[in-house]
């Protein structure tokens, strides 16, 4: 079934030379299809088409867009057991997450075809002329052709018709997905659903492309090309800024929405570790090791004033830590990469590694918790940086101004966390005044795991959380980033569109 | 009365060794204030207090600032003559037009102050716990302190209080402007305004500075510097790229909300030219001497189908130019570098000057048009460039293919014009189709000068005309550059903000 062959629009193609397959990070095996990763005529192939099929998708009603997205989930629902069969074998994440983003993955696709049925996205102003000096009425329009980058940590969710892909289809603009090269198989499987879609719908050929690669060629040509307008990125910082870089050394610059790292901190107050500290323990030790620590909202800081109920909290995390089996990573290029970014942070001077360090096989790893003091970290950048993998590093503060201190100094953030008793209203408004300005989501007595994709939903933040701090990569609003305003001054009524008559 | 000195914050300094006069471009005579230029350190401390400020500036109510901007209005209002005066000195612009733009100015503040005082900009979406999986509340918050450089073009409009400063205060952030020295003047009067408004509203020291400058130094730093936020500019098309380009260098890169250049194409049908060829010569010569040419929203280029129609419109036009007085320009460098870009464009091969070229003393400029056939067009780039001032290149087109070609090949503009008889409906539709992916307004049988400051006003567009086509220069949408989204989840009432609760 599948054919290891990349979508240029509706046709399978492999013309190229490179070669490659994925592994099971659970066996270290390698998967059985040959991938061919798409020679520079695909890709230009790939972009042409979407260029072109542009220039009608754009003009599909919203119900159309409506009914091809729906058509997608319903597309991607019918692949059943296979598609997660193919999920496990390329991520070594277990079923039930599958199933869970599978889900999660359909259900998006759901909202924004439920959204495109209202049609309220697009922030329509309307001053007709009868009322004032001109006749003016804004909408929003696409702007073309959208490159999608797959995501390692997520294959269905963040990869080829993830939230990137939904919501700039729903924008109305055709997508070019640069597939992961850890998840081809689920990519591939994935990528004809929407072709299917794509046909049953009458939609032109070129609407959606899926582009395999290895390396990071295809990558750079796709966000080089002229005729590519915008790009979705979820990564690494280094892999984000370097694609931020490419768009903007064109000519026409391109904006690159890229979520990138972060940090996650974790403010607990003193009296919610008194009085609730094994409670908090538990939950922040499941959060850390969930998905094996790869979440962009892990929570990879965790900061609270010294004293004897963080010495209990302490131990009862690592205890907690230590008892959770090792996870297998989703590769072992990223297993190798967690095991020297975490060994950089614990070799910094001041960091105590608190967990132990159980044998783990193959691409396995060990949740990891290490200790420092407030000034250690104020002090040193390099623990500022994200680990990603079941990491955390607790941060403990001489008294509430270093607290302070620590939060004042933080980059920006997906998320900030705030874990308090009931009774401590006024620290806690304190904490939101400063810790606010560093992230896009704050969260009270709760983590920072787990995100709700809906409407109110801001997944972005500050540089280097992503590039773009207004935009959210999660829920309806994620739309926002392929669509940019027009107004239309003084037109005939015949001429507007139907929503601005 | 003018001091010549910096606001640092609330305070008058200059402690540089720069110094400098403006010019009245009339007499060429300097105006009699020496401008001290802000040192190093005056910027530093600008900077400084900008972001002590935002503390507890962005803790204002939306009330509080809606008086605030409400007072700076009236502190301008109550300038009087002597303001007039000054930017008639500065610009050599007439009276009537200053007048007009102080209005619009005062206008602009006023309709920010409204705006606050309904609240609903913030975009606030509510999802209760009570009916879903977690309470989730999204709001916006201001990103910090903003630098606004003052525009060559409008001392008033898009300067000190122009609708950058307004709509960044509405936001609620601190702004530094850096004021533009042909109109340094003008600039330290309105300084002065908004720093009598600052301290009769009680608001901190440090909300707004201004800063003088002759050279691009104290620019730059203000661009690298890390406690800036955010940077909005109207100017050329190589400032904007260069500040663009220092804000991306930045560890912290920050968004520079450039608008640039345009040539603000207009399209012309074949019928109009015959059935109101006369009215369309006489609007779009008005339109194209408007302010000696000087405005972002210039028709430079018309496009129309060759016949006898467009010989009989081209006479007209020239006509109308040739009959209009040279306007004086806002600077003898403005003066030179349109006449350099003018003779640029005049040389192009292909290119022939209708207009006569009548003495003009001085800093006075004659209108000029100059015609091309589409394939000349089309073949070359450097026809595509603006030239700021009273100039405009009708492009004649073989037949109606080769003007659909001519509209696919031009570059991101602030706005695109359609003129046609009332029959022609289908025609208009398909040139609508193709110019709106182009620009960010697109006008009905009218000319592209003058907007209308209001919500649905559009004043963007896709690169080179701005940096972020998302984004609009103009009207009350202005205010979206200054903000960024926030989720609270699962937090107690009491921790909201009023408005989430």
């Amino acid at each position: 079934m599948i054919s290891g062959k990349n979508y240029i629009g509706n046709e399978r193609s492999s013309n190229g030379d490179v070669q490659f397959k994925t592994r099971n990070p659970k066996t270290g095996a390698e998967n059985p299809v040959l991938f061919f990763e798409a020679s520079n005529s695909e890709m230009e192939e790939a972009v042409e088409k979407a260029h072109h099929a542009f220039r009608s998708y754009r003009n599909t009603s919203l119900k159309e867009r409506a009914a091809f997205i729906q058509q997608i989930a319903e597309e991607i629902e019918s692949l059943g057991d296979a598609l997660i069969e193919m999920y496990c074998a390329e991520s070594g994440l277990p079923e039930g997450r599958a199933a869970n983003e599978k889900g999660r993955t359909v259900g998006q696709l759901r909202s924004f075809a439920a959204m495109l049925q209202q049609g309220d996205f697009l922030g329509d102003v309307i001053q007709k002329g009868s009322e004032h000096p001109c006749d003016l009425r804004k909408t929003q329009i696409p702007i073309g052709p959208v490159v999608v980058f797959g995501a390692s940590n997520f294959p269905l969710a963040f990869s080829t018709a993830g939230g990137d892909t939904a919501s700039a289809l729903a924008a109305g603009c055709p997508v070019i997905v640069k597939g992961h090269p850890m998840h081809a198989g689920t990519g591939e499987m994935i990528a004809e659903a929407v072709v299917r879609a794509v046909q049953k719908c009458h939609l032109p050929d070129g609407v959606f492309s899926n582009l395999n690669s290895q390396g990071i060629e295809v990558g750079v040509q796709l966000v080089q090309h002229p005729k590519v307008k915008a790009v979705g990125f979820t990564g690494s910082l280094a892999a984000g800024k370097a694609l931020q870089q490419l768009a903007q050394e064109r000519k026409v610059p391109i904006p690159v929405f890229a979520e990138m790292g972060s940090i996650n901190p974790v403010i607990l107050s003193e009296a919610a570790l008194q009085q609730n500290g094994k409670h908090w323990a538990e939950q922040l030790a499941a959060s850390v090791a969930l998905g094996t620590g790869q979440f962009c909202t892990k929570p990879g800081l965790l900061v609270a004033v010294s004293g004897d109920s963080l010495e209990v909290f302490k131990e009862q995390l690592t205890q907690k830590l230590n008892a959770a089996s090792p996870g297998c990573m989703l590769h072992a290029n990223i297993k190798n990469t967690y095991e020297q970014h975490k060994q950089l942070a614990l070799q910094q001077a001041g960091v105590e590694t608190l967990t132990a360090s159980a044998p783990a096989p193959l691409n396995d790893a060990n949740q990891c918790l290490a200790v420092t003091e407030g000034s250690a970290f104020l002090a040193n950048p390099q623990l500022h940086e994200e680990v990603f993998g079941p990491y955390s590093l607790l941060v403990a503060c001489d008294n509430a101004e270093e607290m302070m201190q620590v939060i004042d100094q933080l980059e920006g953030q997906l998320t900030g966390t705030i874990i308090a008793e009931p009774d401590e209203e006024p620290w806690v408004a304190k904490i939101v005044e400063a810790l606010i300005y560093k992230v896009g989501r704050i969260i009270y007595n709760g983590v920072p795991t787990g995100v709700d994709v809906s409407k109110a939903m801001h997944h972005g933040g500050p540089f280097p959380a992503t590039t773009h701090a207004k935009y959210t990569s999660v829920g309806l609003d994620a739309v926002q980033r392929w669509l940019r305003p027009i107004s239309y001054q003084n037109f005939p009524t015949a001429v507007l569109p139907d929503h601005l008559r």
